[in-house]
């Protein structure tokens, strides 16, 4: 027996597919689901089958969801003035962690590439501007990340939608808080510095 | 959405329930789940509940197996005059890849520790002393780990078997290759003196 049986090698294939988790990982958490209760297992396996079936994305939004149109869209207490243009479905969480925001959001699911073929065509952009025939629709803020490819989806958002009158705005990059200017990179110094406030 | 919805908090749970895997990496491998084409997820999903219920232990020396008994056991060309006893199925594939050990392995499924309530009936022996009524049997090699629990069950064992006149051994412990004696904790330099080989 040189290799496992065939059922256990398989389930080790499978989870050393995961990102972040390598052979030795994999043989563990193979080893700890054996080792699992029959229910326990079964629901680990039920539930990512479930969340696979039961997830879409918000025919509105692009968000993740169980519900169409997802819990956000159809939140009619939120502020339609303002809509705020992200990159993932992680993103929306993130934003809503700082209870703050309170308008609507649309998941873009990527950002415009050329390096690697992604043009404006394969990003959730159309149903956007779509969205923007609402005429309750104010500001749009555009929260990618400060990467090249979220500046240049940034950039083409801001061309794209300013002549409609919709004002665009992009979230502040600078030092974050509790950071260091000593140990910040030069870009994200140069970006605190040409964001500067005055108070 | 403060929360996720329904059946992506169950998948974030139920894997946040393997060991090692906190909150934020099953939030993480959640997500790439449910990125994952539907093949993939689905596939993953039933190897978990296919290892489940097609693993079982080996009704002859206790190894994981999908066949009763286990490819070990129903191998003829091995030699039948040794066992090695250790304490899990991932002790026998560790003693398999040296590729040196051509006898048949008796699996405990843990180690007699008064502390927890675990005494010799609550470990895997009985079926032990039966497989040594067949007369080939000459060698019991104890591979337990070299833990308090460890070494009390070799002892227990060696005590328990030794009467019948079958040669009972334990394999050595001491200063692992590649080490470094400066490095050495005192109880593993203390097995390699103790265990030192006329050369």
């Amino acid at each position: 027996m040189r290799q496992y049986p065939k059922p256990l090698n398989k389930l080790i294939n499978e989870l050393s597919r995961l990102p972040g988790i390598g052979g030795k990982t994999a043989q563990r958490l193979a080893f700890h689901i054996l080792s699992m209760s029959d229910g326990d297992a079964f629901r680990l396996s039920d539930s990512i089958r479930e969340a696979k079936e039961q997830m879409r994305y918000c025919s509105v939004c692009g968000n993740l969801t169980d519900v169409d149109p997802c819990a956000i869209c159809s939140d009619t207490d939120r502020d339609p003035s303002v809509i705020c243009v992200v990159e993932s479905p992680r993103d929306v969480i993130a934003m809503e962690k700082i209870r703050e925001f309170k308008g609507y959001y649309h998941v873009l699911h990527g950002t415009i590439s050329p390096m690697d073929g992604i043009g404006p065509d394969d990003i959730n952009l159309k149903s956007l501007v779509l969205r923007l025939q609402d005429e309750r629709v104010q500001e749009l803020i555009i929260a990618t990340n400060p990467t090249i490819e979220g500046e240049a989806t940034a950039m083409y958002i801001a061309r794209l939608i300013k002549p409609s009158g919709i004002k665009v705005s992009r979230i502040a990059h600078g030092i974050p808080v509790g950071g260091d200017l000593e140990y910040a990179d030069e870009v994200t110094l140069l970006k605190a510095v040409e964001g500067r406030r005055q108070l």
